[in-house]
């Protein structure tokens, strides 16, 4: 790659976030920044797409970097959708979504507005990645990343990746010289055992907050989870092909024509 | 199963679409149904999941059939949690979701709400089914589907789901007659190429409508695209293991760690 590599940045936690600040700052040394992202948090967004309401998107200038930058008023698949369409001048050669405040590694990767922006740019053929910090707190510290994240960012840049495939990226909360390195992982099988908290409400009504427990139900020692626990940081590779293809094979058993 | 089966139905459309009732009323010839659906809309809301604001859910009284019914204000995996952890007694047998105004095939299942309450079961370890009928208008005639619907949730019912596979069944929108069966298949590889449509507010502020054309990009004869194509109704296995296995020994060749 002769000139500079064009960089979509995106993120689910709102543009002005540290996360994405981080994310930004070091996109800005290896190739040319359009940042498109939410103009409000957007976490637990999953996929969702913005069908029935209008989209507002507007040039802001948030720090003094080189980067151009958008606020966007849907999702974060929108903010994807809305940059590769309209907003910029060709596809970019990679996009890069977070960094996330908090996990989204093995079940969160459903949940997650910030890999759901990566798949979105994976969808459209664009090399993808999704970084998230084990910190879900505003104030986290993003210094111990910043060489991972460059350091994976280029590796796509100079690799490619298979189309349909992005990577899924999760980093220890711990102190740089903790990190014992990069594991490449499978997702683990673990899920959230939610704990609904009823209330009333001054007009007493019912209503309930969503809250609970993360519980990982995986014993291997090739997934995220474990990874993370051994203080490495995860890279999944991830897909949108959600076929089970293994069990085709038994279905065609069932006869469901007969 | 001596006695009969606890079937937790959902959808994305809302409580009151046609389709969530024609599938309520099939429902009740096979066993004891609780409904626990969205009070409005939340298609495209892919596996959005509600953190930052209340959950509603009021028990309403539609029609005069046998079923419970729950309506929720969150999304469609909302009401999932909601009807497992607070509102039934016990661990549901299935849960079958839809049926949608609208296809849910191939890339469309990273998007759809009725196919993330479906998966939010499967995660649970609840065997589950969305249904998708290939009209999105709220006239859509469901009369050809019932039989099918019915038979696909009997045979789930008798053989069960392994662990972390949901079925995504879509209908081809024509009569009963013309449906020729149904095919097993994948999702085919498709996406959509978004059109925004600008515009001014009267205010003078940009806006945008997200539209878009679907494109098939894939042309194998075992796709769900092709199955509804030629007039079957497709059944495509779908998991939320998103990890891409046969990447992760590609991806340990670019020593990360060096």
């Amino acid at each position: 790659m002769t000139e500079k590599p064009l960089i979509l940045v995106t993120n689910d936690d709102g543009i002005s976030a540290p996360g994405i600040r981080t994310l930004i700052s070091i996109m800005n040394t290896i190739g040319n920044v359009v940042v498109v992202a939410p103009d409000s948090p957007q976490s637990g967004m999953g996929h969702a797409i913005t069908l029935d309401s209008t989209l507002y998107s507007e040039r802001v200038y948030i720090d003094d970097g080189p980067q151009i930058e958008y606020s966007c008023s849907g999702t974060p698949a929108d903010c994807v959708k809305l940059a590769i369409r309209e907003l910029l001048d060709r596809k970019p050669d990679i996009c890069v979504s977070g960094i996330n405040h908090g996990s989204n590694s093995s079940i969160n990767v459903i949940y997650s507005g910030t890999m759901s922006a990566a798949i979105e740019a994976g969808i459209e053929g664009i090399p993808a990645i999704g970084f998230s910090l084990l910190d879900y707190t505003w104030n986290a510290n993003f210094e111990p990343s910043e060489t991972y994240v460059k350091k994976i960012t280029e590796q796509v840049l100079n690799n490619g990746l298979p189309n349909g495939i992005i990577l899924n990226v999760n980093i220890p909360n711990i102190l740089k010289k903790a990190i014992k390195g990069i594991k490449i992982c499978r997702q683990a099988k673990a899920n959230w055992v939610e704990e609904f908290d009823k209330r009333k409400s001054p007009q007493g009504k019912d209503y309930y907050w969503l809250t609970g427990k993360f519980v990982n139900l995986d014993g291997g020692e090739d997934t995220d989870e474990w990874a993370l626990e051994q203080d490495y940081i995860s890279v999944v590779p991830t897909q949108f092909d959600l076929t089970a293809h293994q069990f085709i094979k038994n279905l065609n058993t069932w006869n469901l024509n007969d």
